[in-house]
């Protein structure tokens, strides 16, 4: 049956890269209201091209924000069904200066599909409608399928949980399906089962009321860059421990044995610090480069701004100085409690000199599939016949916000069945996707459809 | 004589000010290309509006950058020769949304002059072009005067010293007269005799080679915002001195009776705070606000940016981070010295994780008037009949590095006239400028003519 439908594949390879291009053209940048429409006529795409898929129903959905589409195909209510989902929302692809290529122009360069969205998530969530097209069309579909395609994610999927609520029957499944992280290499398959967490904030420190002349009053009056500067780098200690009062109370330590199975994963310090032109690598002392992304939680300016940043120079003592910070969250903490400890401590650092606003801007809780899964085992020998390689399992410093909603709301198990490269550039300028990813992925994807019933059934 | 010379100003004060506005409608912004026409057109217009008040010629002289406007009037070259020095060159004006009114469409307020450069210099080297008409209209003009308005000291004067250099002959002169100060407040009339000098970097930290996704490398990879935070946060020991290795050596300390007689000067800490919109200040422990400003060296950082700094939130890991830093100098700091000691010692405490360059933008010497030379003595007198108050001699925190230049190159003194006041808000929103101040000022300068050739031909 997987020959048909791998024929399928092959025979129509070009032209699902086609429609892949089409759905890159779109520059549908949820953060950025000006790409509203975009967004919009993305959503619409989606939607058209799973009819043509063949589900039975498909829809966009209206939400606060960008909308969901949702379709699915029941053939038979007594058969086990896959949910899956993605989000067809991208990152904006500023600076656009440092692309080779234009963000919303794909091409393929070296088996490459370079475009904004490439990895992140179009060329992987449309993958599964590709799958579910060849399953459908070759009569190889073993299971229900539903998907739901949202706008959000890469704003935080603010108004999923109301969607997720409101929808809890129609959303009803076996498991979640997910395809937006990546594997080790395309020698060394991997499946993450981990998935950090995330709180997002932005912070505003206001000194003089008023830009200043640096010369007649610098020295005399505090400036806000300064401060804010010495703010944040008070954050971390000189072990690059973070300082944040309460920020690790709920870390749950790994044991030995769980470091030594995650250190099994191939990983060459040296190739990974000229991959990104670095001659030294720092981060939390007493842990290895894996576990720093893996398995500990972390803080990173986002951005910053203040004063003067045009051409020449303007010898100015700003009113305002202003940053994006993030923390990446591991098992158990919390994304609101660490936004409130992590808001307390920054106001309580503030000198007399200065005014702090904080604004949580969103968050998303960690999340680990559990190993002993149907689903995790599914995926693990779907990667196993497609790779002829068991797939290592992996945590990766990734937040998919809404992972824990999905456990906490719908009570369903997520697996994360990504076929990108770190590599990639995800948000990033050159943002790309692999052929050979993008091909065997549907194959992989179709596999986990066949496994999955199978296990099922034999329950 | 003087009165008659008052009552040409009163008649023709209304056309003063309007042909004021003409120049300051000239958005000559020197520190951004886009502008380069109307900085020229500004050069134009000061041309002609000195060849309108009776100088012997005028003409605008190309340099390297921006040009110089040159004039003269010899009445007879046995008379003291008095050199006016300006610039017609002005601030960026952004943030633009913080200006009550279009910073290049000037009005008056309350008795001032609403617009960029008003005070900052427009406003204040224009009196001297208007007292010189009142003057030579009058026949009470005792001196020879020279004109140098230059477009270029926004961004520091790059090119003046060859100018000076090349002019040594035509730029001859008894004194250099300068109005680009403040007073205290126009009850207590004040003479600037000290000024800062100025050293200004640019500095770029790199860190990876591109824009990475803050989850999958975020606390494994040095983020160049945080660093840079952190580098910039040791500047500055918990007493706010520099930690820069040997920045203070060559700071001529002031005796205690110099600081008892600064402190003499009115100074309402309250008032200032209250101004400012703060609820305190903070400074070098060990000195006083006024000493902060006035005596002792400073740094700040004028602008700083990296990562995402656009709507919404992007969870990157930027490649870059910038910052532009200033250092204002005291006798006998040399700003090339403290540029090269400022690059060492930044260079020498970046992380292995990241890459530094540091780029020295421009300085300037800082210079300090003989209170025993006629020309100091000259500006008290003109000032004690105009005001009816012997000013006060200040330290000013601002620079005008060319000053230093004069002294080195034309080795002519220099009087810093000046009658804006601390509140102008020059090189901020809002900037602005006193009619009072505007009048009363050329009335000062027709008087510092007066009592300069008077005590000349005592000699």
């Amino acid at each position: 049956m997987s020959t048909a439908i791998n024929k399928y594949i092959g025979q129509h390879q070009q032209r699902f890269i086609d429609e892949l291009f089409d759905l890159l053209r779109i520059p549908s940048v949820s953060a950025d209201s000006k790409f509203r429409n975009d967004v919009l006529e993305a959503a619409n795409f989606v939607r058209d091209k799973l009819l043509a898929a063949g589900v039975d129903e498909a829809e966009v959905i209206t939400t606060a924000g960008h909308p969901v589409v949702y379709a699915e195909k029941i053939l038979d209510p007594v058969l086990p069904t896959i949910l899956v989902y993605g989000h067809y929302d991208v990152q904006p692809a500023d600076p656009y200066e440092l692309w080779d290529s234009p963000p919303f122009e794909p091409v393929i360069k070296d088996e490459n599909i370079y475009a904004r969205g490439a990895a992140d998530d179009k060329g992987q969530f449309y993958m599964h409608v590709k799958a579910f097209e060849a399953m459908l069309q070759t009569g190889g579909l073993t299971c229900n399928v539903k998907f739901m395609i949202e706008g959000e994610e890469e704003v935080g999927s603010e108004n999923l949980e109301d969607f997720l609520q409101e929808n809890q029957q129609r959303l009803k499944a076996d498991v979640i399906l997910i395809s937006d992280t990546s594997i080790i290499s395309t020698e060394t398959p991997s499946i993450t089962i981990g998935l950090k967490g995330l709180s997002y904030l932005a912070v505003e420190v206001t000194g003089p009321n008023r830009d200043l002349h640096s010369g007649v009053y610098g020295g005399a009056v505090d400036n806000p860059i300064n401060v804010l500067c010495k703010m944040i780098a008070s954050l971390k200690d000189e072990n690059n421990k973070i300082t944040i009062p309460g920020f690790y109370d709920k870390v749950v330590a790994l044991s030995e044995a769980e470091r030594t199975a995650l250190a099994k994963a191939p990983f060459d310090l040296a190739a990974y610090m000229q991959d990104l032109g670095l001659e030294a690598v720092d981060g939390e002392k007493g842990y290895s480069t894996l576990e720093r992304t893996g398995i500990r939680p972390t803080l990173d300016v986002n951005g910053m701004w203040g004063g003067y940043i045009g051409e020449g120079a303007k010898t100015v003592l700003p009113a305002k100085a202003f940053a994006k910070i993030s923390m990446r969250l591991v098992p158990d903490q919390d994304s609101d409690e660490i936004a409130r400890l992590f808001t307390a401590h920054f106001m309580s650092i503030a000198p007399a000199t200065v005014k702090v606003k904080v604004t949580p801007h969103h968050g998303g809780k960690p999340y680990v599939t559990p190993l002993d899964s149907i689903a995790f085992q599914a995926a693990s020998m779907a990667f196993e016949e497609a790779w002829g390689k068991k797939p290592v399992p992996t945590r990766d410093g990734g937040s998919i916000p809404i992972v824990a909603l999905f456990d906490e709301i719908l009570k369903i198990d997520t697996v994360l069945m990504g076929f990108g490269l770190d590599s990639d550039a995800i948000h990033s300028p050159n943002e790309k996707f692999g052929v050979f990813n993008f091909v065997k992925g549907i194959e992989t994807i179709t596999l986990f459809h066949k496994h999955f019933s199978a296990l099922k059934n034999k329950l």
